[in-house]
């Protein structure tokens, strides 16, 4: 978005102390929800106006969902607080000196910063990927891939060339994580159910996907049990899945991969890995392995005033040595704990630590099928599980509108086996895609 | 979209004719549904692979639905039909003598032809119009009209420069017809109910929305009655409307009316007319006034396997010299009408002459605000037309999955006084828009 000159960050002074927080994710938005009632004045940044729920963006990329289901307006949570500022604009650093964050648009001090900014696509500095793959992190992202796929299906009709056609068809998924395994299923049941009666005049068998996973199992960060289970039901829907293997390059529409073999496709899903969001101004100190190293106050080391949460925050624990793992949960119990204790801070009273309350872990393969893995090493699979894997996601979804849509769209997809929002809007454009991710490069 | 040039048109040979049906919406499709069970091989060429419930447009357009709420995919149509063939292409011309349709990708032979590729954004050869104004025929000028009147407010609370701040809030709708009045309506309720809300920092009174209409009335296809009550129900809303008044010119961002005034404004959304969307090769006396000329069999003039439907085809009767309106009763009464006499031609009958059925017209204005012309002089409005309005447009829209997505959502506006997908996804991008209009030119 290029902004006309004209604009600038406008915010009404006031004598009370100005809260600026970056990001309106899982992090932002739920510390932004309970600070109603603080002695502050609230300002929120963000490039989008809308809060994303990133464990549902799989569904609208695999055309089960449309945004509005999993996305609402960051107004509306605002809406009545006097103190309370949201400005939709590109946050490109901050300077700790001045205590200023600066913008697209021109700086804007505050007297304490809250970076939750989240985390990107990580593509290893693979340049070729990073221009050529389809990423899945934000809004964007799901619909250009929903389009891309359709589109590439669309084409198959319209081929006669072997090769072409199974370039067309092929589908390669990089990373075995929730997001590669979640869209794995959600592909699978699209060969299933919905593609060979929209393209009778294809070989619907002829299409494959392909999981390739860098580690030797899929969904890592489950308990054994659940990773097997997985992997057992990603096989039984007729994926390929390949354990250990890195996909190293993506040249000129071929996956090449660590193990030597090389698939032809179109369209390669990178699901493997996210890095923290950070912008620039930060010292080498407080960076770490892309994320802001903060205390257990959520407290960036070596500031006073600047805190971090989610994603971009790391916070070296007993359990993970490394911070916490880069999910919705840790994101939103941090952002509920800050707002605690920036609301003690005000009041001149001690901030407590933060502990995370592991709720558990779960991931979706397809219908019917799910893993949960419970604290304390319970866990379960199959209709039961899928069954609270669904109930959860709604839950958490925010807003009643959200939630009545997305459950609609599930009932019926569910009786019907078919997904509603198979339209190509968006024409795929490689090269608008890219310079939208360059964007990103400068954060926010 | 540029296509790879491996990509060809390959449908099948068989001994059956083949019908080429060039466009998926209302007369398309109708037509399509009832060739099922006719001796004949079925293509159908569009652009998208989705068919657009038009009168819904700009719901989409002020955040009231998702385009899946009112598009469907054209491929479930041809679900289980082993003559049927849907390709997503876009055609460039006609020729007659080879009896070939041209598209991007090569040529495709035809016996019959059914030209129903609709209308297309009247400019009236105004340049600068077309490539700064908001036109309103599809999908994507939905959407970007959506993203773009958000991101107006959006940068309205970043600048503090007066003038700049009024071009962002003025917003112009150009044509009284059912789209401009709908529109106008629609953006009544966003300023009444949910731009304050989202808004408080802006004084959302200066938002002004101007109705501008060539001729000396709204609606002026409907009764005398229902074009005074929808000025008066326009009004009543806080929209300044002006009938007999051009908007000649639209420079750096003003709207220039032939009655002197001028209007700053970064929103110009064209509502003032369409028209046929006539490819090349077509003679002289083929074309009138951007339309088909058909005879009372829907055939076009001086061509004996070329029909035209919809939009599209201009048939001279006694009630409209000048061929139907250019309405979906029309097309989808055209489209049946002509399944009927293509069975009948193959199988040797005489084609009967068509019928048009007159069912009334009506239009909203807003909530529980309406207004409905039944043949026979039969008039009424308020909130009983409002009633019958919703009832005949989710009866119409196509399949079950859309009526419930679309009713849900208007249910749950109507108690919430809210939109929901008040989301600026696409970067409203003026040269990329205007490139796809520059597509629109060699048609479909």
């Amino acid at each position: 978005m290029s902004l006309p000159s004209h604009l600038s960050l406008r915010i009404p002074e006031t004598d009370l102390p100005r809260i600026v927080i970056i990001g309106g994710g899982f992090a932002g938005l739920n510390l932004a929800k309970r600070l109603y009632k603080a002695d502050a004045q609230i300002v929120m940044l963000d490039r989008n106006n809308f809060h994303t729920f990133q464990p549902l963006l799989y569904q609208v990329a695999t055309a089960g969902l449309e945004p509005d289901s999993i996305a609402g307006p960051l107004r509306k949570t605002f809406e009545g607080h006097d103190n309370y500022f949201f400005r939709m604009v590109r946050v490109t650093g901050v300077d700790q000196d001045r205590k200023v964050v600066k913008t697209l648009i021109g700086d804007l001090p505050y007297d304490y910063l809250v970076m939750a900014n989240g985390s990107k696509t990580n593509f290893f500095n693979n340049e070729t990927v990073r221009k050529n793959s389809l990423p899945l992190k934000r809004v964007v992202h799901a619909l250009n891939m929903r389009s891309h796929i359709l589109q590439m299906f669309e084409q198959a009709v319209l081929t006669e060339d072997p090769d072409e056609s199974q370039a067309l068809l092929n589908i390669v998924v990089v990373g075995g994580g929730p997001t590669g395994v979640e869209v794995c299923g959600a592909l699978a049941e699209l060969k299933k159910h919905v593609l060979p009666k929209d393209y009778p005049d294809l070989d619907i068998s002829r299409m494959n996907i392909h999981l390739i996973e860098g580690t030797d199992k899929l969904l890592s960060s489950m308990s054994e049990k659940s990773s097997l289970e997985a992997r057992k039901y990603i096989e039984s829907l007729g994926i390929k899945v390949s354990t250990g293997v890195i996909v190293e390059d993506y040249i000129e529409e071929h996956a090449v991969l660590s193990n030597g073999e090389i698939i032809p496709t179109k369209s390669l899903i990178w699901a493997a890995g996210v890095m923290g969001n950070v912008p620039e101004g930060f010292t080498r100190d407080q960076v770490l392995r892309s994320r802001l190293v903060v205390d257990k106050y959520n407290r960036v080391i070596e500031s006073d005033n600047i805190y971090a949460i989610g994603d971009i925050a790391q916070m070296p624990n007993k359990k993970y040595p490394n911070g916490f793992p880069m999910v919705a949960p840790v994101a939103i119990q941090q952002g509920k704990h800050l707002a605690k204790n920036l609301k003690r801070w005000l009041t001149g009273k001690d901030m407590i630590p933060f502990k995370y309350f592991d709720k558990g872990t779960m991931a979706t393969i397809g219908r019917n099928k799910a893993v949960v893995d419970l604290p304390g090493g319970l866990h379960f699979r199959g209709f039961l599980a899928w069954l609270v894997w669904m109930f959860v996601h709604i839950m958490y979804l925010i807003g009643f509108r959200n939630k009545l849509i997305t459950l609609n769209n599930w009932i019926w997809s569910y009786f019907t086996y078919d997904k509603g929002a198979r339209l190509i809007i968006r024409v795929f454009d490689r090269k608008k895609n890219l310079e939208d991710e360059e964007k990103d490069l400068v954060a926010y």
